[in-house]
């Protein structure tokens, strides 16, 4: 028996009125437009494109999404949610000593990039064209200020070598995590925990044997 | 004494016929038109929008280039230019060992990203959504594959740890030179030399002081 929640996936209304025109939960929508924003850019994007994605007529898709914003900004939150959540969750423990905790940060992060890769994406080429996406930038300021933050503590407990800025270290740090929305794949030859052991390998240790 | 080639600035064209119609020369037409392209992307630019930029009509901006397709191909050109000039010769000179050439090799593409930010940004950001752009992909891709086979040969060598994939330790090495585009800037704290001693320092010794 068919549940009234059970819309995980694109049904068919069953009613003979709106037959042919399919139903979508909000879940399945914004995942197929954050699919399209990263393949055409958001800006290029209109509300007909999204419409012709779902098999919608134009006037159908408002049904499902008051606006094209709205999907963005969806988007955007569930990337910073989870970022603002665990990363910066990881930057206020002060029980372990900084050098652990940025370590633990990066893993985190890289296991959010995984975990949420399209949203991930669609929030790191976000550039700030319009008030949604502003915001956005202002949210990933305030996670990047935490995480510079960090290595700033991991410098001054002395675990971090003192002649790179604190600052640029942070940018080239999370600059390796973030640009790995490149090539990453979930079903790749690389998971998430190999690039967590490839990154805090080379960030810490780095690569020279000589 | 102004002479022909001077037109490296916006001059008014000075027949009283052409008045108010403003004389580009290519090269400015070209950097304007990467500002506009990284500014609001290019899928969403219109040639309107860049008539718009250069205070030109709509008709008048094809006086000046053929079409949009145009001054990406030029743009991407540029900048793949200067990396497969340059990265690729150093990947090619098998005088030095290998771990020396993939710093010499990542200091270079530091520079390059610094002397040609606008036009480096544009390709990082290209998509493949058009010929020209699937062809420009094609052409990074054969420098990157060259970047890859340097870091095999330093690993071959033995100065490099084994325990990452020479693959991905390519891929997070200009992955980390490649985000800076999301930040640098020619005037900014940070200079190119700068950069690179930083990002070659993290990548072949690493942070930890212990």
């Amino acid at each position: 028996m068919p549940s009234a929640g059970a819309a995980e996936e694109p049904v068919e209304t069953s009613g003979s009125v709106r037959r042919g025109r399919p139903g979508y939960d909000q879940e399945t929508v914004l995942r197929r437009a954050i699919e399209v924003f990263n393949r055409q850019g958001y800006d290029a994007t209109s509300m007909g494109d999204l419409a012709r994605e779902l098999g919608l007529t134009k006037s159908a898709i408002y049904h499902h999404v008051p606006s094209k914003e709205h999907l963005l900004a969806s988007a955007l939150d569930e990337a910073l949610d989870a970022l603002s959540s665990t990363v910066t969750a990881i930057a206020a423990t002060h029980e372990q000593p900084a050098q652990a905790r940025l370590r633990a940060a990066l893993r985190t992060s890289v296991e959010i990039l995984a975990d949420h890769l399209p949203a991930v994406t669609l929030l790191l080429r976000a550039r700030g064209n319009s008030e949604v996406e502003q915001a956005a930038l202002d949210r990933r300021r305030a996670i990047d200020d935490a995480l510079a933050e960090l290595v700033r503590d991991a410098v001054r407990e002395g675990s971090l070598r003192t002649d790179i800025e604190p600052e640029l270290i942070s940018r080239l740090l999370f600059g390796m995590v973030n640009s790995s929305i490149e090539w990453f794949h979930p079903d790749g030859a690389v998971d998430a925990s190999q690039l967590a052991d490839a990154i805090t390998g080379i960030a810490f240790d780095g690569l020279s044997t000589r």
